[in-house]
């Protein structure tokens, strides 16, 4: 099998590295790393070996089985089609395609049937949105969810390397506001809704993962923490819902880890979304608060691009 | 005018000193400042002079007009009486006599007239608390609150001067969980409900002030932040409410400020309370979501304090 890494300096495609090596996908297989003019030519450790990453262009893309991509959504729109034409599946980690009708959204565990033979693009959802739908998903195995309102508290690793060097110098690099000592409630651009893009995607990716038009209200907000999303979260059901109900449905849920107090630093090197706070909401109906955290880099979403790999391959489909 | 402070050496003991100063409350009046055994001896600089800070005890307790308690609730149970008995108001921030029915709970612009004659005790609510229904009380000019869903981002002043310690140096001295790098969903001890004391105090004490059995939901969250809290705050109505409405209720609010991206490096040292991200909640009726933030030693506790003691002084409330 070859597999192209298409940002593989960038923390989520480390992080993809990782991953492929700890599930033994890298020996026997071709691995090509990708990147910009700037960071050709740096050599990446993968498995055992070191590999020199290439400069992406239209002339250096060869065939592959698997193009994933993490380098941005412009790179993926001026991309990803011409690894298609060279046979990849495209799983692609960016905003590029998430809201194209032909193309799935894809959390595995959730709705990895939406991948058809005809799919040639897989787009890997937000990491803030990863993080929630992955719990929701078990909890409606007892009830619809009516309304969801959620508040961030995101990790600056979700903004790149350069974010975590203005965390740990004080500098204003990648973020616009400093991020020491502070928090910034603003993530991507503002939409005429009031909403920012960050927020826009929670709600409109939640949707589509569960195909199901939920209400939901998301305020997401840049906290200093240097790895590890967490989501404080208040879930109004169709019918009653005690806490006890949720807890067991959760520690029963793949990927889901019920503690007391989840915090990033239980959370950072973990493939799972810890789960804790459960407690019922007295002021409204049918409703629970929960906080969750987890790895963006890894659930959010390294984890998320290879167990979609691994989901095709599992299930033959061909792509065709 | 003899103004005893108690907890003086401490973080909210401090801001009050500096407040005194600002509203040149120092000069012409006697300050005695109380701290424990540990600190007693140390100075403090009170306007231009050093003043000694005393041991408090039954022993050492001198008739004044005012003592402000900012050292914990034991302190406050141990001898706020003394100090009445002594001639003096009694402004307490801390938790001990707030669910007293016979204590007034006071933010004075919003419910100064709640101190009478026989008022010996006033309580200052919690900082979260403080934050949330300044701007809470100019929404209801138009329509009541139906339900609030608030988390918090709380900064480590808040637990006083070893949680600073840990914030910079990583250490656990204060807080029971590393800060640096992490946040900490729990603030206080839990109670049967699921929530934390603090969580169950914005419950509360928002009730009292604001006089109304408001429906509300709260997670507090403590982040790594030397200074200022915010809060993500979702606001539902019992009639329509556009983003404008509000704003131009906010706009002409004392102690507001309106700005588009609230944040603790803007709200540290400010006097007010920094509301933005006010926008429509598209996922409920009549409901709002905005975002605030304060600096909680200012704004959230040593400025509450002294202002509740100018309330009495304008209003000459006379204590008997």
């Amino acid at each position: 099998m070859k597999i192209s890494i298409i940002g593989a300096t960038g923390l989520v495609g480390r992080e993809i590295i990782k991953i492929l090596s700890e599930k033994n996908l890298i020996n026997g297989n071709t691995i090509y790393l990708y990147a910009s003019e700037k960071s050709a030519g740096k050599k990446l450790k993968v498995g055992s070996k070191f590999l020199k990453v290439m400069p992406l262009s239209l002339s250096t893309i060869l065939p592959c089985d698997f193009a994933l991509f993490s380098a941005g959504s412009l790179v993926s729109k001026m991309f990803a089609k011409e690894f298609t034409k060279k046979g990849a599946f495209v799983i692609d980690n960016s905003s590029a395609f998430r809201r194209k009708n032909n193309v799935p959204l894809v959390v595995p565990q959730i709705n990895g049937n939406t991948i058809t033979n005809k799919t040639k693009i897989i787009a890997c959802p937000n990491c803030s949105t990863i993080g929630l739908v992955l719990p929701l998903f078990y909890l409606l195995k007892h009830a619809e969810i009516e309304r969801i309102v959620v508040s961030t508290y995101q990790a600056v690793s979700g903004a790149g390397k350069k974010a975590i060097e203005d965390l740990n110098n004080g500098t204003t690099k990648k973020l616009n506001e400093p991020i020491k000592n502070n928090l910034i409630p603003q993530i991507d651009h503002f939409l005429y809704s009031g909403n920012t893009f960050e927020e826009d995607k929670m709600i409109y990716e939640t949707q589509k993962i569960l195909n199901r038009k939920i209400n939901i209200s998301s305020t997401c907000v840049r906290v200093p923490i240097q790895n590890c999303h967490s989501e404080s979260v208040n879930i109004t059901f169709n019918k009653p819902f005690s806490a006890k109900m949720a807890k067991n449905l959760l520690k029963n849920g793949q990927k889901i880890e019920l503690l007391p107090l989840p915090m990033p630093t239980l959370a950072n090197g973990s493939n799972n979304v810890f789960v804790g706070r459960i407690r019922k909401d007295y002021s409204f109906k049918n409703t629970l608060n929960m906080f969750l955290c987890f790895d963006n880099l890894r659930v959010g979403a390294s984890l998320n691009v290879v167990s979609i790999m691994e989901y095709i391959i599992l299930n033959k489909i061909n792509g065709n």
